[in-house]
């Protein structure tokens, strides 16, 4: 079986409260780890709720990364959902825990899109015009 | 333990595939299907991609609800991203399989900030501001 997506559920415990509460500084640290995943940036989006909490998405062309932030528990839940082999997801989850101050950090990688592919083929991830006619 | 949050992760398989290779029909499933749920919708965002494949977010007060699609492989995926008690997340699930008509559906529910509370106390959502000055 392959995959055609691969998703990163990261949970940060014990973050600096008034970092995962300032809407702007979160922005700015999606977007830069993002960029340093060699990912390609197509929209962000980011919220600030009252009377805290930050939700956000940054959209990729690879799919996405999701935060939302529970400054009074000191937690943010981010996802991390990428797809094809040009990506280091894992460099955005390293990124966010320095930026956040996190001082645990778990986090499990899924499986998205499974598969069946005969042996020696690859499953593509995005197929050609010529193989789409096929 | 208790969490904050409450994440399906959902493979639909076997979708017709103009339908989720159509970025209109996408964005109007998923609104139609989120407002359903009783989410309230804060934004959303969709893009379309060269040759095929479409991306979005909606991003809710209690969090977010996110697809990317392969037309090719007839194959969505979706999370759905919760907190609170007052959303039913999986009538978003009912609602996109039957606007996907997806003939295979599977799905996984995930807890997200796992908190330990006294007996008899609840995890708050979103504590009120009294609660904050304690």
């Amino acid at each position: 079986m392959e995959a055609l997506g691969k998703q990163i559920l990261v949970e940060f415990y014990d973050c600096d409260q008034a970092k995962i509460n300032d809407v702007a500084y979160i922005e700015n640290s999606l977007i830069t780890a993002t960029e340093a995943s060699n990912a390609t940036i197509i929209s962000h989006n980011f919220h600030k709720f009252s009377p805290y909490g930050v939700s956000g998405v940054v959209v990729i062309a690879e799919s996405h990364v999701a935060i939302h932030t529970w400054p009074e528990y000191n937690y943010a839940a981010v996802d991390i959902f990428t797809c094809g082999d040009t990506i280091e997801p894992w460099t955005i989850q390293e990124k966010l825990k320095e930026y956040f101050e996190s001082q645990n950090v778990s986090s499990m990688e899924m499986k998205r899109g499974l598969f069946k592919v005969p042996r020696g083929q690859k499953l593509l991830f995005k197929p050609s015009q010529e193989l789409q006619s096929n």
